[in-house]
């Protein structure tokens, strides 16, 4: 590679469920010059979890700070050994993707209570990580009260506030710790907390992310920001006063929160110079990374799967988990949905239900079932699943409802029930895609990133077949961390965020055209999926007589053609 | 033992679906003298399989005939090392319990078209065993042209006639194989074929059980023995000739049809006075050996369950598999019901979807489960299945349904899913129960037989808490073979069935009380199950949306219980 007079370099991160990851780039050209990952070392996989209450997932904040030293020194290193002449002094800029809500009950110096002795072994105290769900209860006051009292406010994240946000989390500590809460100068996303340290923010003046205040607290300039402290007081006193530490500076995160402190600039060896981009959720940098525009829907497909995409016109979208301006591509409509559970999903079976003739680690199981399942004809399996193990984020937007099967026979195979758990989850996904067009925004092409899009061919291409839509898979592993690096590269000044897209992402890997026999089939079970859907998820009554019949109509034909 | 004068001695057999058992047993005592086992030695476990069909289930016939000769040697060979003085002459009577409709293409002569060797290697030619599902599109035939032209008869069996039953299986011969249909002379029952060679009768006046020529061939003295000539015909002209061809001459197991053949006296090394009695189906045997009698229902438990009752009155129950007078208990009207799949649906789950860490062999694999689900709370897993992997018998008689579950979580176990398809099974039963109840005959205590029964305590603690009623388990691990014994006897004149049956069947191994916590939270289970029951088995509308939500509340309730 040829060393160019004052090259520009970016750090973009991304923190998962289970670590974070983080690449080197430059901001005119698709190469991943470096590539870095940490494992959050508490918990299980980096995860905190009750054995007592299934719904309970946090983290302990300090994993965070100690991945960002981690990886930026990974990264120097890297760049020193592989880019001649490279000095750390010319990277630029630096932004966080992370999940979220992951809310984190700060001080007012911004440091996690976590952090204090007294609350280092209290889970109420860490950060509540994106797939808790423990605030059910809460979410359904919250819900309840705004389609009583703020329906303009609802109807913009679907019309039900989940379990999995901000304010649901928040109310649900104020009863579950009234200790910690009491504590706590204020709370803060994942993606707030880490540009906000790195550039020195106190809790009353953390630059908020306007994805995550968008998404998630519900903030909108149509009503002058956050929901009203009139609403929020209502539906429990404690809110009021959450409301009023939560600063009023958002920004996207094109625009720099601010620059290195000194203190971070030397521990992480850059200079104090570097912009810090306003943080965002993994889906929105990601989605930027994989080539999001208009027409184009990206999943990010991991352990669940966001559903991101941009629209020129402002939408409603019933059941989607919000559509707001300016949070994922500046100067358009941002649309976010979502499933609860795709590689969990895959992993629950593999790790559950799975005997060892299909292989002996859980890898190999995989490649077991994969082989097999890859076999059979659309429809063969004669069964249908619903996807909710972990309940439906859209557009049920309803954790009380779990997984389904249906169509079992004293001869069906794991492999089969694997086959049927994949093709749940692309119905699952095209229930969204119809609820996006049905709101006026067409969906003509699909793009996918994430590890399980690029491992695995077979799902790719039965996504095509269910959606009968052109699947491209991108050619990045790491589209989170790659769309933070545009911003951290916007941040810097380094150009308008849909230049540099244009610059450093680079065209699919593969492309899987819809197979019109297989779609046809599909288009039947997706008709059986529907039903269900519509039974099991929504009031009102159904008539099921004809599900196991038409599913066994639809095996038969398969079977024998 | 002491040896009395001319002690009598009766032999009982029990042809199930992989082997057949035979006991040796005197009128006057409860003991099994001597217990004699041969597997099948054709197919899969004695299964004839298809590869490409998987209703399909046949047996080859000369299997049963070499059952007889060895497990008779065997039986006389114990017989002679344990008892003193015992002379095979001294051996009275012997009987046929049976699995059924397993019905055998014969030719003139009562011997099976699968000797002969063009037709060796046709599954057509061979028995068409119970289990055997191809026929379902005569079957539905038949239900129709029943219920349109002569509903009196549909109405005694439940108002379905079953493809498990025999004219299902001659119409479907006669299209499906017209050169194996045309060389038939008749069809027989099995439970008709043992007896009938034993004895050395033809085609043509072979004698026909009671058992199975009303429960399955809607035999009735109400309208003058089987449905009408023209009725048949109407369905299919060939239907006729297959009436023309079954004797008229129907008896109950406790007459014998005739006396060993000198050929078979000399095969098996017993006297020619030997009286062979009527054969009848196993459950119906076993009934008696169990202890069948007014109020007290008989579950045979093995792969499939068969519940037998006895009424004074008789009753028309809907979806039952039939009630007929002498069928079971001289004097009684018998009623029989059924389900398609019990132990076959947890050895289908033991086979295909429980990983090595429960055990390594299905055995292990099935202990490790029971233990397991043993430790969980009356609806701690939060599922409920539908227990009809293999169809259902009784009381919706529908093949064409398939098994469901509802209610997986990310962390749903094998065990947990083991534990629901017990619990789906006990509930299937209670459908039974209350449907029987409803016609007005009570149910006051249930006695269960079969392996499946004595193994499992957990099994019938579960079947106690569910139906609310105490089960008895029988102490004969041959209920099946030692009611046959008890029609042996009464055929060779050495007492009535009813002070037979006093005398040679002994009080239960062990009983089960139902819990009354833990049937307080199964009658909420039982809501959800009959709620889905009736939607996916009947055809009208259900409103299904609380069906997630009452199973998370009451495992909610439970786990914190």
């Amino acid at each position: 590679m040829l060393a160019r007079k004052h090259p520009a370099y970016v750090i973009g991160f991304d923190y998962g469920t289970n670590s974070c990851r983080a690449v080197l780039m430059r901001p005119d050209d698709p190469t991943e010059l470096a590539l870095a990952t940490f494992a959050y070392p508490s918990g299980k996989e980096g995860v905190l979890y009750d054995p007592r209450d299934v719904h309970l997932a946090r983290q302990r904040p300090a994993d965070y700070l100690a991945g960002v030293k981690a990886c930026v020194a990974s990264l120097l290193d890297q760049a020193r050994q592989s880019i001649p002449g490279f000095d750390a002094a010319q990277v630029r800029g630096i932004a966080f993707a992370t999940t979220g809500s992951t809310v984190i009950p700060v001080d007012a110096e911004l440091r996690p209570l976590a952090d204090r002795p007294e609350f280092s072994d209290n889970l109420e105290a860490m950060a509540w990580l994106w797939k808790d769900h423990t605030s059910e209860a809460d979410a359904e006051r919250l819900t309840q009260a705004f389609r009583d009292r703020r329906p303009d406010m609802i109807e913009r994240c679907g019309g039900v506030y989940s379990p999995e946000w901000f304010w649901a989390k928040v109310l649900r500590l104020s009863h579950s710790d009234p200790e910690v809460f009491g504590a706590a100068a204020g709370f803060v996303e994942l993606c707030e907390f880490l540009p906000g340290t790195l550039a020195g923010a106190k809790a009353g003046n953390v630059v908020r992310s306007a994805c995550a205040q968008g998404h998630k607290l519900l903030y909108n300039s149509d009503w002058g920001g956050l929901p009203d402290a009139d609403f929020l007081s209502g539906v429990d006193p404690v809110l009021r006063g959450v409301r009023e530490s939560t600063s009023t500076l958002v920004a996207t995160g094109d625009r720099p929160v601010g620059t290195l402190t000194p203190h971070y600039a030397d521990l992480l060896g850059l200079s104090p110079d570097v912009a810090v981009a306003g943080g965002a959720f993994d889906a929105h940098f990601g989605a930027v990374g994989a080539g999001v525009g208009p027409g184009k829907l990206v999943k990010v497909m991991g352990t669940s799967t966001c559903d991101v995409m941009v629209s020129g016109e402002d939408a409603r979208v019933s059941g989607i988990c919000g559509v707001f301006r300016d949070t994922v591509l500046p100067g358009f409509f941002g649309i976010e949905a979502g499933q609860s559970a795709v590689g969990d999903l895959f992993k629950w079976l593999v790790q559950h239900l799975v005997p060892d003739s299909y292989g002996k680690t859980d890898a190999e199981k995989f490649a077991g079932l994969t082989a097999a399942a890859e076999r059979l004809r659309p429809g063969e399996s004669g069964l249908v699943a619903l996807d909710w193990n972990n309940g439906n984020r859209s557009i049920l937007v309803d954790m009380d409802i779990n997984g389904l099967i249906v169509g079992q026979t004293l001869h069906t195979s794991a492999a089969e029930i694997f086959r049927a758990l994949i093709e749940a989850t692309a119905f699952g996904s095209l229930v969204i895609i119809e609820q996006i067009e049905g709101a006026g925004v067409p969906v003509e092409e699909i793009i996918c990133c994430g590890g399980l899009a690029q491992k695995n061919p077979f799902l790719m291409q039965t996504y095509a077949d269910i959606t009968g839509r052109p699947i491209a898979v991108a050619d990045s592993s790491e589209t989170c961390a790659k769309g933070a690096a545009i911003f951290a590269a916007a941040a810097a000044g380094l150009g308008s965020v849909i230049d540099l897209q244009k610059r450093m992402v680079s065209a699919p890997r593969a492309t899987f055209a819809p197979d019109a026999a297989a779609h046809a089939v599909y288009r039947r079970l997706y008709g059986v999926y529907r039903k269900l859907h519509d039974a099991f998820g929504r009031q009102g009554s159904a008539d099921l007589y004809d599900v196991m019949k038409t599913l066994n109509a639809i095996r038969r034909e398969a079977s024998h053609g």
